[in-house]
């Protein structure tokens, strides 16, 4: 786990979301780019690459989906909340979408089984997000 | 202008949306976020920068929106388009809210004033490639 | 081509180098980068992807050190040449090495043929760039 | 702190230098790539927002930095450590410049201390790294 929250409590603004909900998303997305770019390269370097194929293309699209949410997260600076809303569902639709994938995997390749978990985890900081995001 | 269209051409696999709406959805990615940096950067330069604290914020988010929709729309290979698409409406959302703000300094900021033409393209990009995307 | 010679023309502050130099430089890092992430793609979705592992590895990695030295090039406000400096010589050595891999697929692969051209033209701006950087 | 070492340990290619000392230099590259993310947004969110344009400036491009060297060191196939020796030189230098910059507002600004901080840390991890890196 990383440390958003020290710089949420730090900041000079008052962050409109509670700062827990937040500071887990933005820690989650970072993670999840990690493993993804981590899980992708994996699967590259396995020998039925060409079996993976789906695997590497949702790992890389996940990963560039949760590393612009990550970053925009990251600011509570005059934050608007339709602009990151939508980016938020994006992270969210990628993180799904990407954890099925990697979960068929999961039971013989190590690194899909780890990539899954840190999707589901995205994935669920991302619908928590969305709930406490102010209508 | 960029090139993504030679790429496309050059791709032994299909798209399955029109090769021209997708590359000119990603050319304008790649130009909306090189432009909304710059346009950050040169609000940041200002003497009046306390008064763009707003424009600076969604600039970059429109930059981290448009660079990862860039580059997912840049990968033809086992696009999945359920993550496409979220990821498309949330880079339409962040070019219309940070071509709106421009906007409102596009009379006496330059950077602004071509910023805002940027955003504008992004956003109009994205909703042709909405429209053309598989339901 | 991109613009980026139009936002530093209506850039608050001088920049230190050559606007011409400069703004080659980012169009063709933003360029490079769109074309290694579509090359990489090709790349995997090619029947015999188990022989272009080390061309897709080389693709992503040159994309980031492209992204990240077209973001870092496009500010003018407060620029540590330090730091540009030594992230401009990454970026060469990324298209450097990445160009020489894309050159050898290039007689049966339309796509690294394009790649490996957008890889030397992005070597050659940042040359010029590191050759035209204040001491 | 993440998880770079899991992945690094599920992974079918054996890395060339140490897991610990990869593993580490991934993790403080994410980790200060979200700090300074949040710094820069934090500094904007200042009331004397003006006095720390330089800041905020050197914040972003250590972000990029930080962000393609993370991305970069997270890919153990195919890996070419004259590109990725480069981009760590660079992250070094980015590092090394920002955290020098926000230790001088760590006295009356805590975002900027936690900021400084990463930095050392990252540039740390970096210069371990160049250590280990085969000749």
């Amino acid at each position: 786990m990383m440390q958003a929250a020290d710089m949420f409590r730090t900041h000079p603004r008052q962050s409109q979301v509670e700062i827990s909900v937040l500071a887990k998303c933005v820690d989650e997305c970072y993670a999840c780019a990690q493993t993804c770019t981590a899980c992708a390269d994996a699967c590259l370097g396995e020998a039925n690459v060409a079996e993976l194929v789906r695997c590497i293309r949702l790992n890389e699209d996940c990963k560039a989906a949760c590393l612009a949410t990550g970053e925009m997260l990251s600011r509570v600076t005059e934050a608007d909340w339709s602009v990151l809303r939508a980016q938020v569902r994006a992270c969210l639709t990628a993180c799904q979408v990407c954890g099925a994938e990697c979960e068929k995997h999961a039971g013989h390749m190590e690194h899909c089984r780890v990539c899954a978990e840190a999707c589901r985890a995205c994935e669920q900081a991302c619908q928590a997000l969305l709930d406490a995001i102010p209508a």
